[in-house]
């Protein structure tokens, strides 16, 4: 009854029209990419702008109703979608487009807007975007900030956070938290919008971000090697990093990962088959080859047979390929585990061996694949063939990343997938402290219930 | 009577020869570098170390006694002096630094160690730091990281807050956060080191921080030149940051501050007299002129009256000084009130022709100097002959920059100083936001009272 009384207020701020209960029009909005994550939704809403969100969401604490706040649906630790009968908030039709600071490098965004668009819209103005990943077409900004989504650039550009310049974001009460202003650089008083950047959607929802844009490289050069392990990668990437400033990407995919590719590409190797393979791109004004020739050779990686080297875009995309299907070449082959994890890049070397012994011990017969981030040890641990509902092997590979120094959560979030897991990489004052903030901002606890956190609270209450 | 106790379990906590409670000794740590900000303390309180500095806050705060945090007291906002009776926490006997993870690009140091030291210790292994402000030998890395200090190199690699890997800090109860592990990328949760960032020691203690550090570049090149108005200047950065990834500084000066700084020196102004002088620096790999002629002859400033440059660091040390030695100079003639705001680009000419009027109108007679960071359109508003209690000069500035949308505090915080006007930068929701923060991790006050919020509470309770 409560429930119904919520929903036709919900109804008169947004339209009933946006206001999905029938279970046909949910479907969509409670399954994610990934498929390993779904459930079901009292309720989809799709406010136009934050004045609607914001009274939704004014509606939804005073009557203490959870909330997931979903942008895009590509997220991989089920960050986004709902278990039990929440209320899902689509930040989709957030849509708005401002170039009207594009002179001093910054874009302004409605939460739902594509990194695709915000590439394009950069591109139109000789600027470019800091921030890259593979699902670029489908991938919200609001879900990118809410999880400081990280890809293929962090090592020149950083994260999702570094491009923040400010943000609106509205708070569980319904009120609106808009900082910054026009200037550049404002220091007065707590980063409320650093505190927001992934946070997971559990502190506020993102509705609108002013966006740093970056340099538009003219040339770049994208090239593959094989090593024959981590720690000649890692030594590679360090010498490259001291010797130019144009290293813009540096990848790792193992020989597993590269067969599943292959296979789904109808393709082979570019490069004569290794144990591992390097994929990096540099870019610059001009001459974006200068200091890596002689970076291969000083590293011993300049036979021809084992290097690949692509100056045009075409032969640039092609090489990419190999990195960027390989997430959906696995999702052909079945639901698999993902685990995103940090490794210190001094040990990336010997995780990479342990990871797949612990997983085979724990789950003999399965496959494991190993690909990711070199420069920031970043590593996509993707195992095939496991129950998806048996988490032993996530359990035993993170408990492999803690023992191993690393963190449990590189650039994906923690979701509901590996809350249980949070004390491997937070310390009981970290977590004591961030459960404050989370209950001085969201007392009724309605943003996001059961992410983050280990709670077995969710759903309408 | 409960202080005589507090004190004595501090002395233990610390030993009493690290307990200063005789006015002469106190001295040194009741002013700072301004002049502007005095004040008294019950005690000055150096620990050694991380633990013996959580013991003295588990204590302060049990006894509910007010503390101010304390670096380098290089501050310019009076964030980092007592005014009536506090305890204070000195930070600079955490001098440890430790460069086992050199090879990664990172540096560990405690919050006592200076910028100069980081410089040097990063310079020693090829790397360079990439924050830069005039008063490195003196300001701490903790002092710096409280209040996200900018400097000189904001355009090319951000404030410090792009520079913190990780930090530990003690909570306000005396708890020590303590983040970030060894991995480069780590997204497990809220990002409390960014939250602690700019608080300006109201949150907590920064003992250690983990730095990142930014590649050396073996070339640069410095130039000065004149410009008839702000405006010209912002369109030539402008122009320059397209033209090439290589400009590192963007700083400029009016003409009455390069009239002091002369003087000061003993010396004349490097090019032919000018409304605005501009000072640029641009570093790379080789050839740091790239693209930096083109963009001065677009800018309609390549007549070489108008135009000093600098290849070799003496003659660039020899530029520099005409921009860092403002502040030297300017205390030389007197205590100024010293604002420093940030404005949009698009409006600092503007704010440029009225804070002079505003000022003049406000308190007739005086001497208005302006000099900053052209790249973020921060202003360093420093007004020379008015009384240092009116602050009635302050607020007709502060209210300038308010309506002009700028914001009061661009990178030396809020401090004391501005308190009282933090809403003409913050909304209401913001503020309400950050003390809901403040609350729940310092219910008892006891971190740096009367700074940053508004509040006549300070001293022992």
């Amino acid at each position: 009854m409560d429930f119904a009384n919520a929903l036709s207020e919900i109804e008169r701020a947004v339209s009933s029209a946006q206001v999905l209960t029938s279970a046909d029009l949910r479907a969509t909005y409670e399954i994610d990419w990934s498929r390993r994550w779904k459930g079901n939704a009292s309720a989809v809403v799709r406010p136009a702008n934050t004045d609607e969100l914001s009274a939704v969401l004014a509606v939804c604490n005073r009557f203490k109703i959870a909330c997931v706040p979903q942008g895009g649906r590509t997220g991989l630790v089920g960050g986004g979608v709902p278990l039990d009968g929440e209320v899902v908030i689509s930040v989709q039709r957030l849509g708005s487009i401002s170039t009207s600071e594009i002179d001093s490098g910054i874009v302004t965004v409605g939460a739902g807007v594509t990194l695709g668009e915000v590439q394009a819209t950069a591109a139109r103005s000789g600027w470019d975007f800091g921030v890259d990943i593979a699902s670029r077409e489908s991938a919200t900004i609001g879900g990118m900030i809410a999880t400081n989504a990280g890809g293929m650039k962090v090592i020149r550009h950083g994260q999702m956070r570094a491009q923040v310049a400010s943000l609106e974001v509205v708070l569980a009460d319904g009120s609106v938290l808009k900082g910054g202003g026009a200037s550049l650089k404002d220091n007065a008083g707590f980063d409320l919008s650093q505190l927001m950047i992934g946070s997971e959607g559990t502190l506020g929802i993102v509705t609108e971000a002013r966006l740093k844009l970056v340099r538009q490289m003219p040339s770049s050069v994208v090239f593959l090697v094989g090593v024959d392990n981590l720690a000649a990668g890692v030594k590679l990437v360090g010498t490259l990093r001291r010797a130019t400033e144009s290293l813009e990407s540096a990848e790792f995919i193992d020989a597993a990962s590269m067969d599943v590719v292959c296979e789904f590409l109808s393709s082979t190797p570019p490069i004569q088959r290794s144990r591992w393979y390097v994929l990096m791109e540099c870019a610059a004004d001009a001459d974006p080859l200068r200091g890596v020739n002689e970076a291969l050779t000083r590293s011993g990686l300049d036979d021809d047979s084992d290097t690949a080297v692509a100056m045009e875009s075409t032969s640039q995309r092609n090489l990419w390929q190999y990195r960027e299907q390989i997430t959906d070449a696995i999702s052909c082959l079945g639901i698999p585990h993902k685990l995103d994890v940090g490794i210190p890049l001094a040990r990336l070397d010997e995780f990479a061996d342990q990871v797949v012994k612990v997983v085979q011990t724990t789950s003999p017969g399965v496959t494991v694949l190993l690909f990711g981030h070199l420069g920031e040890g970043n590593v996509h641990v993707n195992i095939l063939g496991a129950d998806p509902d048996d988490e032993s092997v996530d359990d035993a590979v993170l408990q492999l990343v803690a023992q191993i120094g690393g963190n449990i959560a590189s650039e994906h979030g923690v979701g509901r997938a590996k809350a249980r897991w949070l004390d491997l990489s937070r310390t009981a004052t970290e977590i004591r402290t961030m459960r404050e903030i989370k209950q001085a901002l969201d007392p009724h606890n309605i943003l996001n219930p059961g992410v983050l956190f280990p709670s077995h609270v969710s759903g309408v209450r």
